[in-house]
């Protein structure tokens, strides 16, 4: 979920770049090309020049997603979206994406928990037409009972393929109804069948007018263009666009004292090998105390994140317990992040052997936390792929559009790889100690046996036979 | 929960009762004395008289409870049950209760996940006067920013001292919020401290404003009166209320399918000795199919209510691995049921041991279901319970107004005894065949120790030291 984690590295690449940004600030670098303003009527707005090449990324931020769903209407976030590629007045039915494609484009869209949003790649000179096209669509959606429930069934066919045929996204998603006690966090963002199933046109329409407003959006535009450029191209369109003035800040059902550690068991023939998996709840970039969330990042790195990862070395090559584990500390979200590791036992292993396992290496890290060399080469990963990413028009124009979302800031983005530069060994351990807490995890167990229906099941971990 | 089980009784009360009912419908008793009619503003009023002394109960129900708040306001429609003892045009503020308890009548309120009732009971020629009371405060309360502020510390001391002091309902929210994965049925009446910290004087009355109205309450009246009398002092009084076009029929959001069984460790010095939990969702009475929750009541009564229970004898008495146990099936909800099994381990035994104990006992049940004798029993005790209640006003108030609350009816209420008569052994083998279902339920464990913060947990239950 982290949008700084997306590519692997190799070191050599890495200390290239050490060697070539030491000198200066990294920050400053991409800062400097940043320019940042507001329509009249609210619509903030972002320009990242980058003029390799004649093409621009064009995307609209909204701020909602699935956790700002009212109760019982889980999916509608989601639903919407697609339902946005339906027509306006001016967009023929079905078309948006094929008229894009005709000017030379690609264009997708992507719900979260926590912000929707659409973008178009194209060339430079298209700019003018695809902001008429989104900002058309931002307020001029026609929604007829009859497109809303043939879509409604493809969103149903959907989640079947994603979920349901998943065990993985199945259990995924009662871990985090069981992760979380109170905060939509824990309803998944596709929405739950029996939900989505009874979704209306007027649920659709209702969210739509409420949320899609150019005072509760955000649009981002990086490649070749000047902000002198775009200033005009998003008066002329968004800027034409009433606000909503009903549309508040956003205020969510947050999480009470988690007291408990919660454990869960998931069995499912189509499970494959038996898998560990432990979810705790963190603060994320947003609701961390400063240099926390950085802090998060690294130590999560350093325990699970690759074969050189703690964990990994101890269960799959050392003790060869496990044959392959990992895990990532997801910071993106608005109101908490999650730790998240997971490990398959080996054949012939007990899933109670790979969790004391990793349980040891945890207590290991809050005992004596990480040591210069692992924060070190943690640092230089995540600021390589910072680095990398900055080339990137499409995850800049992420990268920047996901921290407006959610509350930041434009220099809180730009500031990252010097927070993430400064986190020492002890802020580290002290992340380890303060949140790897059992009472705010889920431990779950994903073994591939016949659910047992209302039958009794052991509480014992299965071990599974050798294969 | 359910109203039909207050008081233990002993067998030779329950026979000689069989042996007087025995000749005819035991639910033709009551409800020939019950009375239904509707206030032209869709007010639903019963009326149960009862002759025997010149007293009456008068309660009325509103159609909403906790689990009708809106997402992050948890504990308002308490709050706004304690808000409705404050004052009126009226009623000076406080007054409420005084002014009932010096016309020689007795009050007080109740809120729960499914509904808020307010009740006096009262000598007969004061009907009119508590009935003037109760409607003026269901539309007429001032809540002034002070009072209202007031009121929350109060709340929220009540909090604390029914839930922060008290390690079993600590317990209990974890349990809960763990059982139910979408539904409000996981949100504690109470509300969640730092919600009920937030509550506003305009949460409250935009959730006054909203709920109470006579077209969303019921009148029960028991006691020395008919319907005639009961008839014109409920039209000079509720009857002038307008009714509210707004509230609509109910509508929550209902559980997904659960997949996995859960389990969680709550760790507390003050927990006492250490405890077994199981609840598993069920329906209720409302959900259920025809006869099935019945035999849920019988099923649990065998298996788990008093020491003649199969877990009590088997754990407590023959095996010495409890020290207590007990467990009972909620059927009242109005979208679920549960069903609630605990156990105190025996000093030296663990809650594993416990735990595999009472799987035991429900395997058992489950593959060879109840026996004839077992089945009598229970039913007498229920039949029995169920007699007695009626002989009670206030008993009988809160039965037939919990009914209609719930979106059952009079006669629902009145053939409750003659369904459970109907109750099979083959009904209360197929109940525990479906319904002891791993995948709906959690399974708790209730330690005295200390809470190890970040720490690890140690995943056997702990051995309790010999005391």
């Amino acid at each position: 979920m982290s949008p700084h984690r997306l590519r692997p590295l190799s070191f050599l690449i890495v200390s290239l770049l050490m060697l070539a940004f030491s000198e200066t600030s990294l920050s400053a670098r991409t800062a400097s090309r940043v320019s940042e303003f507001k329509l009249a009527n609210g619509m903030q707005v972002v320009v990242v020049p980058d003029h390799r090449a004649p093409v621009v990324t064009h995307m609209v931020w909204y701020r909602v997603g699935a956790a700002d769903e009212p109760r019982g209407t889980s999916g509608i976030a989601h639903f919407l979206e697609h339902l946005m590629f339906k027509s306006t007045d001016k967009i023929p039915m079905g078309e948006f994406s094929k008229i894009v494609s005709r000017l030379g484009g690609q264009d997708n869209a992507f719900t979260g928990h926590d912000a929707t949003s659409y973008f178009q790649r194209i060339a430079k000179d298209r700019l003018g037409t695809v902001m008429e096209m989104e900002a058309d669509r931002m307020v001029n959606l026609r929604l007829t009972e009859k497109e809303v429930l043939t879509e409604r069934d493809v969103i149903l066919e959907e989640r079947r393929s994603r979920v349901e045929n998943n065990p993985g996204a199945i259990f995924d998603e009662q871990m985090n109804a069981a992760l979380f006690m109170n905060h939509a966090y824990g309803v998944p963002v596709i929405g739950w069948e029996h939900e989505i199933a009874k979704l209306s046109p007027q649920d659709a329409l209702s969210f739509y007018k409420h949320f899609y407003a150019p005072n509760n959006a955000i649009l981002v535009v990086t490649g070749d263009v000047t902000p002198e450029e775009v200033k005009p191209l998003a008066e002329a369109s968004y800027g034409k666009i009433p606000s909503n003035p009903a549309v508040g800040p956003r205020s969510r059902a947050t999480e009470p004292p988690q007291r408990a550690a919660r454990r869960l068991e998931y069995k499912d023939p189509r499970a494959g090998k038996p898998s560990f998996h432990r979810y705790y709840v963190a603060p994320s970039y947003v609701t961390a105390e400063p240099g926390e969330a950085e802090a998060l990042d690294i130590l999560v790195k350093v325990l699970a994140s690759g074969s050189t990862s703690r964990i990994y070395q101890r269960l799959v090559v050392k003790d060869k317990i496990a044959s392959s584990a990992s895990g990532y500390y997801s910071g993106s979200g608005k109101d908490y992040g999650k730790i998240n590791l997971s490990a398959v036992a080996q054949d012939g292993q007990t899933l109670a052997a790979v969790e004391a396992g990793i349980d040891a290496v945890i207590a290991e890290v809050r005992e004596k936390g990480v040591t210069d060399a692992e924060l070190e080469r943690a640092k230089s990963a995540y600021i390589a792929e910072y680095v990398y990413e900055s080339d990137n028009q499409a995850r800049l124009a992420r990268r920047y559009g996901w921290e407006l979302v959610v509350g930041r800031t434009v220099a809180d983005a730009d500031a990252w790889p010097d927070k993430i530069a400064k986190v020492t060994t002890a802020d580290v351990q002290k992340a380890a100690q303060k949140h790897f807490d059992l009472r705010r995890s889920v431990t779950g167990y994903m073994l591939p046996e016949a659910p047992e229906g209302g039958g009794q099941q052991a509480r014992q971990p299965a071990t599974p036979s050798r294969s």
